[in-house]
């Protein structure tokens, strides 16, 4: 289809125009141009699109500033949905969330990693489906998946790399497989990386910020943000804050590096230690033989909550650790703030984010530049989930795709390969 | 002025297709359009402006395809020229490079940092008119001065915000000043970002690489290089890896953090380990009271290429701790290339590229999905200085300025301030 030049570049504009209503919540036609630099005339064209394809509506006037009453538009947040499955360890998270962001239907299931993903795929299709229904959502109006997970991924041909959580699921094209099954486009993404992104998507973080995400549920994960869009590196597998090396002296990790921050801090490391602890162990009545080390976690992080001594030392020397890396993290990457999000954030209270910040204050090379803020998430739990689904609003409406070097397309339902 | 929508984006299409004829070195019309994505009518119409304005140059017809022979383009190298001016330290690296990058003159002198701003400025702006005049250069083909030095900065303001070299140079506003005395823009800049970018200008990276450079002069600076342009973070202060924390349990560094690298590698920290090992300082008559510990590095680093057994033991520690870091910033920003530079590791020889390849064979967590190359920079000890120049160069001509998220422009000789 021939176009003409002045729409050579419409996917990008349209998808702008888009990012900034959503930002702004409410905006006139006046303050778009001013915002996109944009031509008045090309705000119009683009807002007639947006409002013929039900992606915005018009609401209301803005304040009377003595010329001709300015009307709003906004996003119409039922116009499209999005879906996040998140695969953590063996539990399944799901979320359909609106065009906003917000999540309207949650669920959660366990046994994943004890079935082969040829058996697991098909039961992870059939809980969204359920739950697209009990959600009364209209199949037309869901835009895809974002299935999220951690390790090194292949985004471009949706596979994983790493044989988590069964040597079956390695190279096992996940994301294809779920879009046959869903018939719906399904994008692989990296759940720290999805994390980092939910926050930007519902205005928990200004729109201009350069911010990271330190992601702990089982491990610990990271995510980049820069100017709105996930910082992908060479291969979409950046800031796996879980093995830097926080010790040169340290001891080697499976993993290949030498003190690894996860043998250090993170759930796994506080139980381990907590179980070295004779007086604690025994108070809590810690079992070194159980399935899920989250439950111990969490009961040592709510005795540290309660005034546990031991409980609340180990609690902040992990948090400590953590906050040596994010330090690393602010460093390099120049952030001017960190978003904490995942559910071990979320069962252990403010304990990390005060010595998190305590760390970053004291550390900053830069910070006669300036301050780095320590935030928790605004999506709690479900910030891996939530944020597949915005992954996936966001690739469909406000990345643009006027040129292949905008990144994969989500897999389409049918496809081997993503294109 | 109005212009059509058509236009909008001119500056933007411009330095892309400008970039692509540089990396290409030669290319078709027809090549254009398929690498840009753009237009035909497009293509013509932004080359006929490039070769109205000399900036690109018709260059002999490629090779026959059946059909009409395709005249090529190139960039003409003499068109514009940029000046780098590198301060490190004491020292003052001045370079003027054509078009294509290359230096076409090259000047440096001593005694920088012994003279406040107010008289050192004037002093470099003279060097500066010398060389051009002395390489024969066009005042009017100079886009203006890249002014290029270590340590947090304040871009948009054209200020350093530490006390180096002296306390006087804090806050002056330099960058402003110098462009006074030069009636020439100067924009201000990381030296370890500026000698990053020099690679993707010189076509000795490939255009869509992801890559690192760690710069070793007198400390160790790094910069990040994504889709050809500087990652810049929040503030333009990233990659500072002198300062990241290497070891948790390290001692306190005056910056603030714990067990940086600069305090276990680089030149100051081999020197004084050096000093410490007594059978080597004597061997090499090591100066303890030397002013410039550039100059007892280098010896050592003869020392041990020459084989003396503790000097190479040394460079081998110092090389590994650098390895370590190298690991951390190409697992967090997922690198699939890392560049040394700079006059240290020119110094030093193939040591160092072969000790930082192995720890990062050994080491990567994400080397499943790619392995991670390191070469040493094309432009050896100037790497900063020539990248200062280059920056000039794409911030003028490729990067488009038709938003004002791509950044402070270089200071216009006259204002006190970047816009």
């Amino acid at each position: 289809m021939a176009r003409s030049p002045a729409w050579a570049s419409r996917p990008k504009t349209r998808g702008l125009v888009l990012d900034v209503i959503r930002a702004a919540r409410s905006i006139s036609r006046v303050e778009l141009a001013a915002a996109t630099g944009l031509t008045g005339a090309t705000i119009s064209e683009v807002v007639r699109e947006l409002l013929g394809d039900g992606l915005v509506v018009e609401a209301g006037r803005g304040a009377p500033t003595g010329g001709k009453p300015r009307t709003l538009v906004q996003l119409n947040p039922t116009a499209r949905y999005g879906v996040g499955v998140h695969l953590e360890r063996n539990t399944c998270v799901i979320v359909v969330v609106d065009l906003a962001g917000r999540p309207v239907a949650r669920t959660s299931f366990q046994g994943v990693a004890s079935l082969p993903p040829e058996r697991a795929l098909p039961m992870v299709a059939a809980q969204v489906d359920a739950l697209l229904t009990t959600a009364a959502v209209e199949r037309g109006k869901v835009l895809g998946v974002g299935l999220v997970s951690y390790g090194p991924q292949d985004r471009g041909a949706g596979v994983l790399l790493t044989p988590q959580p069964t040597e079956e699921w390695r190279d096992h094209p996940v994301a294809p497989r779920l879009a046959e099954h869903l018939g719906l486009p399904v994008l692989l993404d990296n759940d720290a990386a999805a994390a980092a992104i939910g926050e930007y998507w519902l205005g928990a973080v200004e729109p201009h910020s350069t911010y990271g995400c330190i992601y702990m549920a089982t491990g610990i994960g990271g995510g980049v943000v820069v100017g709105g869009e996930v910082y992908r590196g060479s291969s979409s597998n950046t800031a796996e804050i879980g093995h830097i090396s926080i010790d040169v002296h340290g001891d080697d990790c499976p993993c290949g590096n030498v003190g690894c921050l996860e043998n250090y801090a993170g759930p796994s490391a506080l139980v381990r230690q907590a179980l070295e602890t004779p007086g604690l162990a025994r108070r809590l009545a810690l079992d070194p033989a159980a399935d899920n080390f989250l439950t111990e976690f969490a009961r040592i992080a709510a005795a540290a909550n309660a005034g546990d001594t031991e409980a609340r030392a180990l609690v902040e020397r992990s948090a400590r650790y953590l906050g040596h890396a994010a330090v690393t993290l602010a460093v390099l990457f120049d952030l001017d703030l960190i978003v904490l999000a995942g559910q071990s954030f979320a069962v252990a209270g403010s304990t990390y984010q005060a010595v998190i910040q305590q760390e970053l204050d004291r550390r900053l090379f830069s910070r006669r530049a300036h301050p780095v803020r320590v935030v928790p998430s605004v999506n709690g739990s479900d910030a891996a989930a939530i944020g597949g689904a915005v992954l996936v609003l966001q690739s469909e409406l406000t990345l643009g795709r006027g040129r292949p070097e905008d990144g994969p397309r989500p897999v389409p339902a049918g496809a081997a390969e993503a294109p």
